[in-house]
């Protein structure tokens, strides 16, 4: 004997409207004993405070008694509204109707459908091309593990309690050394906030500098940490369109009263373009003209494969307008949870201090064994290291493509970063799930570039990362594409 | 030959006034070279960036001139403006005059004077009351770096790529659990969230469901945590008194339109009363009625010493109006920043996207050790342990205090926590820092509670932790502090 979870709403719902259903419906005649809570919860291996709270509920309606050391009882006589039709399910859950923040409101309409992570779904496909995630085998994990370890044994009470909120010094000066030799970043180490991965720095940006209303820059297509946060923040988001040399910056003299600029020069995210420095010299008087703020994400820009790194937007600032945005996702790896953000002087204080109000602090540990992982050197061996095999992967990439895909199929956006876009220009847009679904069918794992468009491409692309495989799949898995594409055109 | 750093300012600026200070009072003459920003940054230690930004912009202004391979030089000609009286410094930085949000101007309204950080300052003083930490001999430090040494050396793809923002679903059910356990907490683990401390907790609280405007109660005195973010979120922040038995409940019949209740039932920050369990209830029907939200922070509610640990405030909620804030602070180490938030069913999917969006989530690796720790039993064994031993140092206090202030000063607020309020009846409030001072002088930190306080109470009041000294020093150090007292009368 037990009840049907229909699916709808929590499983607390679902356990209560069974019960109810069995009752009315006279399965459990009136005055009958109903299971125990903990017989039918295991039978539906539902939790044990589900099957409290559902059985309370009964009893508090008066569909059942409790009767002390014997059991639950349905009711003899059921309660009146029982038999109004479609009577409303009360719920301790539902009956709490809170309004939210009018920045809650903007999250839910910003929202990806998927729920609340806009990660990649993990297909476990031999020749998977997700991107935005580094080759995890190329990190020294064990260097990275013995430093921690160490460094959790010896942590003395300075390094246990709360700490700077902006970050420990000495990976703040560990860091404006590094950004300064590899990006090109002038700055000083109290300029730096250590932020929760990109995604916080953006966040505190959008606080700190961004009022409902205000006039926001976004190129097209365009990252969406970006534009979720922006959105949320209550910003009118105006898109700009890109090219292969990133944001054409002359479109922004046509607007103006523009708050802020989003901006990923070292490698267009994801069309994968690289900022021109023509445009960079332009964007940023334009800035300083119009006294507008540039947000710069630098996400991979350690990662470029023709002539030295491209200098961060950064570097060639005079008049300090750039806000520079970097994170140790595709440096190291994503769930260690550190970037970072680079401020001018005068809003040093209020960054720290919105840093300090948001959480107090990032992981003090993980904070220093990054500023020794960074003093030993062993970040720019390992950057070095990867940028040798991440160009190794992109030329059997790029090889791969032209082999195959002659005529059918273009790459772009791939002179930096970890990935590049597959344009398929038979193929209308409104059919890359198909092709989606027959590169899978093939092992091969292919994501759609429309998401992050405003306006939907005619064309069907695909933005493809390879940083996690190894040339041979990278060969293999473009064979096994090419087939998938031709069958179906 | 150098130059007056005068403290105004940034450095830079300092740097460029103190030079230009110079050239105007013809220290350096017309045509004269000045040092190499090298050798006068070596002087004042002021770091390469900061001397060649103030030397560019005295040569920007033409006060004086680069020559490639021979040096800067004074100009022959000093700029008109320089003879302006009180000319404007004009700096990179100062140039930049972006306004900051609405937000911004309240986090800087609400910041404690101190600037961003409202940690105690570390006197390292041999006997120091510090409150707000652990004792960290107590941790189990060998244990917590083994599991992290372990996972992090062992860590697949799975565990470094991006992450649930919610957290870990074996965290999330581990601490669902622990908290059952220990705290009485209802839940299933899909409504915990694991946030950056509690302070991020309190923060998504207040962006998901408080608007500018809003009206929020604090207890007074009040956890600073609360009203910095309540404030700086644009609350409309109303105070209402507490006693030994924690908020006085009924001053809430007399409010109306409440959005939130922010309390501390298990042990009043920083006053020390616990919640009775008829205000609970009453609390709890009054949130009901109101639909009003109730914030409880559980922020040491392990430690109880007379009797059973109080179940917490949410284990009584029956209609779903309270979310639960915990944190892993004060049960292992502040600077490992996990806390946890507990919510109603129906705002589990809003807060997660708030976090996502918020930073897309805390630590990967650190959360996993965590669930481990609990899994494994460290955590229940670790409180076990640590209850015992702060029972034996809460003792050792009260019986120095009766001993050694006996109707000179009462502790208060021990029945539970990490720390109590000592009172000096006699000593008048303005007088807490001269005490404070000639504690100071005999080794002792003590740390006056009216920061805590919206209006300031006449007598003298302090907070003593004792969680992080031993017996003997707690005995030593109220023997030091009654005669630093006596002495001031």
């Amino acid at each position: 004997m037990s009840i049907h979870l229909d699916g709808r709403g929590s499983l607390y719902e679902q356990v209560y409207r069974g019960l109810r259903g069995l009752i009315l419906d006279g399965v459990f005649g009136p005055g009958s004993k109903l299971p125990t809570s903990r017989a039918m919860g295991k039978e539906l291996g539902v939790s044990r405070n589900t099957m409290l709270n559902a059985y309370q509920q009964l009893v508090d309606e008066g569909y059942a008694q409790g009767i002390v050391g014997s059991g639950t009882f349905v009711a003899r006589s059921l309660p009146d509204e029982a038999r109004r039709p479609g009577a409303q399910i009360p719920s301790p859950k539902r009956r709490l109707k809170l309004s939210t923040s009018s920045y809650a409101q903007r999250l839910l309409k910003h929202a990806p459908r998927a729920g609340a992570s806009w990660r990649l779904p993990r297909h476990h496909l031999p020749y998977d091309f997700r991107y935005g995630e580094p080759a995890y085998n190329d990190l020294p994990l064990e260097t990275w593990s013995r430093l921690l370890g160490r460094i959790a044994r010896n942590a003395r009470a300075g390094e246990l309690a709360y700490g700077e909120p902006a970050g420990p010094i000495e990976l703040r000066q560990a860091l404006a050394g590094y950004l300064r030799r590899a990006r090109g970043v002038v700055c000083e180490p109290e300029q730096i906030l250590i932020t929760q991965g990109s995604q916080q720095a953006i966040d505190l940006i959008a606080r700190v500098l961004v009022d409902a209303g205000d006039r926001v820059v976004l190129e097209e297509p365009h990252y969406t940490g970006f534009s979720f946060v922006m959105g949320s923040s209550g910003a009118e988001l105006i898109s700009v369109p890109t090219d292969s040399n990133g944001l054409q910056v002359d479109n922004l003299d046509a607007l103006d009263g523009i708050r802020a600029v989003c901006v990923t020069p070292s490698h267009q995210f994801p069309s994968g373009g690289v900022l021109s420095l023509e445009r960079r010299l332009s964007l940023l008087s334009w800035a300083e003209r119009e006294n507008t703020i540039v947000i710069e994400d630098d996400y991979d820009g350690e990662y470029r494969y023709e002539g030295r790194p491209v200098p961060s937007l950064q570097s060639l600032d005079q008049s300090g307008h750039v806000l520079y945005v970097g994170t140790a996702s595709k440096l190291l790896f994503p769930s260690l949870r550190i970037g970072w953000l680079v401020v001018p002087q005068d809003l040093v204080r209020v960054f720290t201090i919105a840093k300090a109000f948001t959480d107090t602090g990032s992981s003090g540990l993980e904070q220093r064994v990054l500023a020794e992982f960074i003093k030993q050197g062993h970040l720019e061996r390992h950057v070095r290291r990867t940028r040798v095999r991440n160009a190794a992967r992109r030329k059997a990439l790029e090889a791969a493509v032209s082999r195959e895909l002659e005529g059918i199929a273009e790459l772009q956006g791939t002179q930096a970063g970890l990935h590049g876009v597959l344009w398929v220009p038979e193929l209308p847009g409104s059919r890359e799930q198909d092709l989606r679904r027959a590169a899978a069918e093939r092992g091969v794992g292919i994501y759609p570039v429309h998401p992050y468009y405003r306006r939907r491409p005619r064309k069907a692309g695909f933005v493809l990362g390879y940083a996690a495989l190894t040339e041979r799949e990278i060969d293999e898995g473009i064979r096994r594409l090419a087939v998938a594409i031709k069958r179906l055109h």
